[in-house]
């Protein structure tokens, strides 16, 4: 609220203090409503890590635990899928993600588990249950840019804390294969997101 | 970027356009940090399912599957558990819950499983995979009005959809005597959720 005072202050003619507050105000939702946050790159063409994922629109969580997967899983963590939420607001309206759309999925691991299929035992029951952060894998829509990979850049942040400041494209056999060969719409998992199933 | 423009035109003096666009884009940030929504409730004290909370701060999904309790899984889903944003930036400063703080607790259910353990596999793997939305259970924080659940209130919004519009506290013994009991911090399942754990 400081700022419009110091405008005010500032303003000669016949605009009102109120009507500078009301029009901030409406201004403020309809951009709220379509602002964007687009993905930012390197000079070099390396992909900046998202800003303030945490704060953007979270769509699911698939499980693939080490113990359930010979030891091997490729991604052991919970898979927490976050979307950017000006792409979002974008697709509920047209069905389809906007170019430019960004998708963050933060792996977080599972604690500890005592059982051979790696659950462990809290006082809500039996299961997985959520510990530290470790890395994230980020996917950028641009079909241009990425156009030998379906559309998509997939991106890897690091499987472990800190995640990577940048990071470079993968190439097509790491990641966008499996999203192109099995992902339900536009080589997205929206078979396990139902607020992208639409 | 409309009104911005607007003002400009009405200004006069030595304000230049590049200064009330910063300055307008740090007065948004602020505002933003502390906008909260707070609970809302009938005339008869019923809780109002809480708005937009899709657009919430996920903090995380612990999983404690049907196949693992006996059948009896008192949250066979995903529980994907979402603070409220202006809650969770003071949370941020102090250390502590304000008043008024609101966890949403959406239930998602786990897509069927052809293993003993209720687990099925896809392109990533052996594991739990989210399908639809089951209902939601939600927490409010009011040391006065909720002094005998120590401070917080639970409601149970269905566990299958819809959820219902309106809601009434539940007694201790069913849910809040196990938060006072084993929750981390201020009946808060912090241990499980990094963004809280501080």
């Amino acid at each position: 609220m400081r700022i419009p005072l110091l405008i005010a202050g500032a303003i000669s003619g016949a605009i009102a203090m109120t009507s500078v507050f009301a029009q901030a105000g409406s201004t403020d939702d309809s951009a709220q409503a379509t602002k964007r946050y687009l993905p930012e790159y390197t000079e070099s063409g390396d992909l900046i890590l998202p800003k303030n994922f945490h704060e953007w629109v979270y769509v699911g969580s698939p499980l693939t635990p080490n113990a359930l997967n010979g030891g091997k899983a490729n991604f052991p963590e919970f898979h927490n899928v976050y979307i950017e939420p000006g792409s979002y607001a974008i697709y509920k309206k047209t069905g389809e993600f906007p170019e430019g759309t960004i998708f963050f999925k933060e792996l977080q691991l599972v604690l500890p588990g005592q059982n051979p299929d790696g659950s462990r035992t809290e006082a809500s029951g039996r299961g997985y249950f959520p510990g530290k952060f470790n890395g994230a894998d980020v996917t950028v829509k641009d079909s241009k840019r990425y156009a030998d990979t379906g559309g998509w850049g997939y991106y890897n942040f690091n499987h472990h804390e800190p995640k990577a400041a940048t990071a470079k494209v993968r190439p097509k056999a790491e990641c966008a294969f499996c999203h192109m060969a099995s992902a339900k719409k536009d080589d997205v998992w929206t078979q396990f997101y139902p607020l992208l199933d639409n």
